[in-house]
């Protein structure tokens, strides 16, 4: 880990790919793309940069299935196939899967190549793209395995974005709220007063709103690289949101993660209010917010067990017996690894239902 | 990459593993052992060490052909089902194969666990266990993938050399020289005072010129960790010594590590008297000394040909068309990247058969 990593917002992808390849002095380059983006946003870009029009290209199969240590052993093969050294450059065109498992690669092959990230969805572009977390699943875990390695640059555009399911966008910008509520009220009343739901949104307005959620994140992740502090406060909505999504695949109707998420934070925003006197009002707000796009994870009582089971298995949860979450004292205010008691969780859950007209 | 490693040079290993761990809060801990320390050195530490008394052990098999991604695999596996976290602190014991391997393993689990190398081979102490290389063999290639990763710590003792081969001894004090030409003529002048070779030496007056030794590659690995730069000085002796070694292996009559470097470095400071104007008087020396204590690498002119090659697959030369060498202008003035003409390259492994009484 070095300097702060560059994060360029530009809907000029392939002069700035360009602009990046030039300063690097013009190494052998390598675009891995998945199987999606090979076919539909590879070609695009071609025509856009030369340098990606000269680049070798390797090609992974999409899906998280794939962040797999067989995948990973492919592509340090097809690496060394290409003869690539330490001063290749590699360019990650994907969600977060590609730069996941490619930045993983990267990061190992000859012990460390450069790499710069190019995202091609809103999910990956406000939360995967940035921060170096690299990894595959393993062994039954997600992102078991993997290392904190900052790629070079990180080029964000919205121009990808046009043609991404409603579903994909909304599961973004989730993400982008959670830096909102990290970071202050005009931040997070900004997310607010923009609905990301087609038809009426335009992807161009979405890239300065973009830039100030990415700039929420890579602030923290600038002060804590490795995640031993206040790193943790990226977790804010995802120990109940795991919990969630975890839960919605066991109950065989899965959820998007920035759904789970979406839920996930008003769950702790109640939790925020009861144990830190998060402002009532604001949390109001969230929840009309969330409920009008999101909709409402339906839940009973009846549900509480397996919900708190799976906030257990949550890998940030040191002891089996307390829960320990990041909580919100007011916007802009996270405190990490507040334990809470059992009980305090079901009254918040009781609580969730409230807010989204459940109970 | 954090700060400086600590480097821990004493006799009292148990003691100093115990205050580590302490030190690191009392966290889980597992040693990882190969199939030869787990057997003769692993029953003395548990003896003098509580915390390694307390540990999970996992044992890998010994042996550079094991430093595999099968290993790897097994050993991330292993480390799962002993529910080890990020906090907990793996103690690798063995040589350059066990804190390679493991630490690649640990670099990545979980995206970082804390480790300590504890060195049982001098090899490995002046050499492996400092620095932070981690990896494996991959795909035909040595070390092909791996981490730049220091451990939290290295303890470095002269317990574990009483029963090491002779061989094994001479090849890690090569690479002790090569330390002492990067540094200083004091530094060398004690190193070639000492002759470590049974039955006169007596391994705890090693220790303090070790010391000094490992001191060296510490400043250097502190400057540039990634091997950019100045790291590269640590390469010299190694261009011709891994076209030696290589090449041994080729004539299926292997030599060990440390001799091919020390013929290499003889040959090298040849190259740097010629290209560079290294003083003759110790270029005379130090082949004395590399001839009374390891012998000559026979070759003959007919030899030339395989030897450059395998220079030139060196995987730090960037260029099939030039040979690129780290050389020395003096005894600590070395100069990376020198970029030699094929026909200077012969003219020097000439005069190293004049210098070992070959020709």
């Amino acid at each position: 880990m070095t300097m702060k990593e560059k994060v360029i917002f530009t809907n000029l992808v392939g002069q700035a790919i360009d602009t990046l390849v030039a300063e690097a002095g013009n190494p052998q380059t390598v675009v891995v793309a998945d199987t999606n983006t090979a076919q539909y946003v590879l070609p695009v870009l071609v025509n856009d940069s030369k340098a990606v029009a000269d680049s070798e290209v390797i090609t992974v199969k999409s899906g998280d299935g794939n962040k797999s240590l067989e995948a990973l052993t492919d592509l340090w093969k097809k690496l060394a196939e290409l003869e690539a050294t330490r001063s290749t450059l590699v360019i990650n065109l994907g969600g977060g899967m590609v730069s996941d498992l490619s930045g993983f690669a990267a990061a190992t092959y000859k012990r460390g190549m450069r790499c710069i990230n190019v995202p091609t969805t809103l999910l990956a572009a406000v939360d995967a793209s940035v921060g170096g977390k690299t990894g595959i699943n393993f062994g039954g875990y997600k992102n078991q395995i993997g290392t904190f390695t900052e790629p070079e640059a990180v080029i964000i555009s919205t121009i990808f974005f046009n043609t991404l399911p409603q579903q994909q966008i909304l599961s973004g910008y989730a993400e982008m709220i959670k830096h909102g509520l990290l970071e202050d009220t005009d931040t997070l009343s900004r997310l607010l007063a923009f609905s990301p739901v087609y038809p009426m949104f335009d992807s161009q307005s979405l890239l300065p709103i973009i830039e100030a959620s990415v700039g929420v994140k890579s602030r923290i992740v600038e002060e804590d690289k490795t995640e031993a502090g206040i790193r943790k406060a990226l977790n804010f909505g995802h120990t109940i949101g795991h919990a969630i999504e975890a839960y919605s695949y066991k109950r065989q109707s899965p959820v998007p993660h920035g759904y789970a998420v979406a839920w996930g934070m008003v769950a702790e925003l109640v939790l925020s209010n009861m144990e830190l006197g998060f402002p009532g009002d604001t949390l109001h707000t969230v929840a009309a917010y969330v409920l009008k796009n999101y909709g409402a994870y339906d839940i009973t009582c009846d549900d509480y067990p397996a919900l708190i089971a799976a906030m257990r298995q949550d890998k940030k949860n040191r002891s089996a017996d307390s829960i320990t979450f990041t909580l919100l004292e007011s916007v802009g205010h996270p405190k990490i690894d507040c334990v809470v008691d059992q009980k305090q969780i079901e009254a918040a859950l009781d609580i969730y239902r409230d807010l989204m007209h459940l109970a």
